[in-house]
């Protein structure tokens, strides 16, 4: 038993909690510049409500910037580049509110506003760049998702894409996780069932992996128990019915777990794949990681059996099933859940084509691949995409 | 689902990692302030290698002071002078190692020395002084524990005592946690059977009152099913054998995640009588929880048959009992339990007398006892005290 586990220090969690929003930010600074991520925000006036409730607290507010896909090295560079006039010294925090993009766009500016050993945040990324390291504390940060999804609320990196070059890379250090994470359930009501659907496999596949990965480490594995427990019944309720507020609750604090799972354990195959299915064939996320579940389930199952059967267990403690009958159960309910919502089975049927597949298996080889309890060769990925097609 | 969890920013959790304490602690400052827990400390020389594992970081240290009974308020008030006849201001900060005891006087100075509206920390305890709030953030703070039990390296508060006027009480904000937790299973080899039995017990008791406190919530919950499934076969075998690498790492471990627990959750019963009987009858806190836990979780079985299962059922996936017999299986182990380790099954063993009952009664009414899943009437406390007997 040998680990390191970082965790948010503060989260506020409940329905309607967002009305906390500028009592929570009083305790980082009395100057908030914020930073969005859906447009939504600020036509459903949630942007505005949090202009007032900071204002009520005594804390005044500029909005830097709504971003509405995942963010870009050049995203980064220009939004710390405008708080970089913005900001007037002590008293100043960011707040980051949206899905994962809003979110890492405001983690990913937090640091690099305190970062200047170069204008670029590509030579603070993981494998491009000049492998610079974060040396200054971030700007205080409250993060406010609204999605449940990536967890990235709780977890210590940013991931930042590049289309020329083609690359989607991370900024890491441990003291990117927000200061503050105030999350309301409430306010993913507005996300329609395909996103729901998708973000909430992003969050399933994150407490799946990080449980497996070779990585693995105690308290996020008893996250990830309680979060799939939770998670595995509540996502179609969401799906279905927006304003569930059980499902939402549900699914808004697995993917919280899912995050702090992430952050300390690492994750696997599918997550290593889904950056590769990103850049070059623009699958969300989201999706990509909810379409390669199953096979990284299956790919892994001969070293994994003990865990899946946990798992299994632990979400349904009748079971009565051996080890082998166990492990299987928990993949077959993986594949009906995908079905259940709307998740197509094939990588087909998102556009995917065999001719994309060398390119997708040598583009898969990221910090996240590293945590697959197997090894899993190039010729073996080509057959499991093959397999996907 | 509504909650506000704390936790400890950075846990480093490893057999023999006692020896990255000083690279650890550069993060924090450049000169410790070292108070311990323990006399063997001194002359086992682990605070010896302590200070030249700090000097080989670059760190300057002093060692403050050794505590070896839990900590007064004269000795939080004296202490808390000294280091302010220590400190020289920016890169100062303080190290507690050792049990409960060590670690509490460490975090109450901590919070004192920046907190200079009275003089004395009475004035700044819950429940007696001039309610005094903390509002400055204290010294930054390295908790090293060196006993698995009372998890106070994750809390936000410190347990202090007085014995004229007799009261334990504690110092409280979510600002007193731990910056950075290390924690080395190995250094608890050392602890001889009967403190380990005791610490154990506080742990598990933390653990299962958490669970079933009327301000329970999901994350806590999480932990508590995974630190009572490590310790409940690892403490027998690490009375057994101090040197139990298995049984010492779990007990550490499932202390830790206590600490987050009750730090989050609340106790409840066996927690609300144990500082009486640790102020009026001078038992030690571990043994006090250890003795009132199987009537605890009798007293709320009513209301908690559901966790109880839940719980059971999570030790032995296999288990196929209805709830109830499910939940008595629980409480068996438990006095199964305490019964191999050597823990009096009642309080005259300890030289409790009924004439001190109604004193007990009185004051069994702190913010632990405000947890207990049922309120207890002074009529069904006193009753289930004189069973005790
Ligand atoms: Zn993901
Ligand atoms: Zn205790």
């Amino acid at each position: 038993m040998h680990y390191d586990f970082f965790a948010p220090p503060q989260i506020h969690f409940g329905w309607d909690r967002f009305q906390e929003a500028g009592t929570l930010a009083a305790s980082l600074g009395s100057r908030a510049l914020i930073i969005s991520g859906s447009r939504s925000l600020e036509t459903n006036g949630v942007l505005d409500e949090l202009k007032s409730l900071l204002s009520r607290a005594g804390i005044s507010s500029e909005h830097i910037r709504t971003i509405s896909h995942e963010p870009e090295v050049t995203d980064v560079d220009q939004v710390t580049n405008i708080l970089q006039h913005h900001t007037q010294g002590a008293g100043d925090f960011l707040i980051g509110i949206g899905g994962g993009s809003g979110i890492d766009l405001a983690k990913a500016c937090a640091a690099m506003i305190t970062n200047r050993e170069s204008e670029t945040v590509l030579d603070y990324l993981e494998g491009v760049g000049q492998g610079l390291q974060l040396k200054a504390k971030p700007l205080p940060l409250m993060a406010i998702p609204t999605t449940a999804g990536t967890g990235s609320e709780a977890t210590k990196n940013a991931v930042i894409s590049s289309y020329a070059p083609t690359f989607k890379k991370s900024l890491r250090s441990p003291e990117m996780i927000p200061d503050i994470i105030l999350c309301d359930p409430k306010l993913a009501c507005s996300v329609p069932p395909e996103i729901t659907a998708r973000t909430g496999m992003d969050a399933i596949t994150q407490l799946l992996e990080s449980y497996i990965s070779c990585r693995a480490q105690p308290i996020p594995q008893a996250l990830s128990l309680q979060g799939l427990k939770l998670a595995i019944p509540a996502l179609p309720q969401a799906v279905a019915d927006g304003n569930s507020r059980t499902g939402r609750e549900s699914m808004a604090h697995a993917a919280l777990l899912s995050g702090i799972a992430l952050a300390n354990s690492g994750l696997g195959m599918a997550h290593g794949v889904a950056p590769a299915l990103g850049t070059h064939c623009r699958i969300p996320h989201g999706l990509a990681c909810a379409v390669m579940l199953p096979s990284t389930l299956k790919a892994n199952r001969s070293v994994c059996e003990m865990q899946y059967a946990e798992i299994a267990r632990h979400l349904d403690p009748g079971l009565s099933l051996s080890d082998a009958d166990a492990a299987d159960s928990l993949i077959q309910q993986i594949e009906a859940l995908n079905a259940s919502i709307g998740i197509p089975a094939t990588l087909s049927e998102l556009g995917v084509t065999s001719e994309q597949i060398p390119t997708l298996v040598a583009d898969s080889r990221g910090n996240s691949m590293r945590g697959n309890p197997r090894e899993i060769s190039d010729d073996e990925l080509t057959g499991i995409l093959q397999d996907l097609l």
